[in-house]
């Protein structure tokens, strides 16, 4: 494998072909030209060879890609070959929702433990996962190996929270309140802003009907 | 204001700007310099000039920016200086998460129905908003003026509740569940596909990592 620079364009589509793989093999497509799978995804076929020369192709001359091989090639470079030990911080009702996606487990990353400050709900159990004190967070995260903390906490705690799984030793962070979060190059952060999501559509929305009375 | 085609990446960028002058007011600041500006969003400050000039500027050579003025003109380029009403189509977890979002109302998203399957919920109140029969979407929209709705229900209801709700008029469709979805240019669509950011945060760890090893 190439050991260049991959850009960010490139990686977040990675787990869209990953996903159309998938269903792919569900289906029982065992070969598919990139043609083909160009139509599906509504990219071009160019650009789907394009993204997965970065890696060194997979594809053979005429023959199409092998479905199976290339999605578990793909899920190698996106690190879920491997299982993810993860936990909640907050446990509202976001927290709760991404505790309930099994389509989570199904990729590797597998939730150990959903933390909270919420005396009421500190022993319940939510979706099989025990509700624990914040307060044991940096303990738990040493003790099970957990790589992945998903923030759903309000953006005010978000910072001591961070230092302390930090210092636990996770490799990522997951953070889905509304603030950015830098820790340098000692833990990754993915952050997901749904108020800026919904601000794009906001845009997108206004662009499109500029468009249509034109 | 121009009407060049502006590119995602910085309509990707438009809200974290919005986000950071939001702060800058609540802090009492009234101008600030695209240097300063550019120190705390961690931008390089030719990177804001630039973002902002597809708009026409915005700045006072030598005398930084307004931030209330810059804000609102942001504010407006997003669309969101309008009310937007918004419905959410599933009552689980995550739709029950976003229905109490307290930062979507603020920017003017207005959510003014939720709907499910579930005889359970329905009649019941989330977040102050009445629990109604998907049956009902199509009139609610209608009668209502909803231009937004989100979708939060499992991945097999998805394609025929867009043709519902595209039909009845609304312009956008804010998209969690984990499929694309392509209405050609009569409805915008935006994608939260929460399982593809979780593979981008697992393929940056496994980055990192090796960053880390060289």
């Amino acid at each position: 494998m190439k050991e260049n620079k991959i850009s960010s364009a490139v990686i977040k589509r990675l787990p869209r072909y990953y996903r159309y793989l998938g269903e792919l093999l569900e289906q029982g497509v065992e070969r598919i030209s990139s043609g083909e799978l160009s139509k599906r995804m509504k990219v071009t076929a160019s650009q789907i060879r394009q993204d997965l020369n970065n890696f060194g192709g997979f594809g053979q001359q005429g023959y199409g890609y092998n479905v199976e091989y290339l999605r578990r090639e793909i899920g190698k470079i996106l690190g879920i070959d491997k299982k993810h030990n993860m936990i909640i911080v907050g446990a509202g009702r976001l927290g709760q929702a991404i505790a309930n996606y099994d389509s989570f487990s199904k990729s590797g990353f597998v939730i150990k433990g959903i933390f909270d400050t919420d005396e009421n709900i500190i022993g319940q159990s939510i979706c099989g996962v025990e509700v624990m004190h914040v307060s044991k967070v940096a303990e738990f995260i040493k003790k099970n190996d957990i790589d992945i903390a998903a923030f759903t906490l309000p953006k005010s705690h978000v910072g001591e929270m961070a230092t302390i799984v930090a210092d636990a030793g996770v490799s990522g962070i997951w953070n889905f309140a509304h603030t950015d979060l830098n820790l340098g190059n000692k833990v990754v952060v993915e952050n997901v802003h749904l108020s800026e999501s919904l601000m794009r559509l906001s845009y997108n929305i206004a662009d499109n009907s500029k468009k249509k009375k034109r």
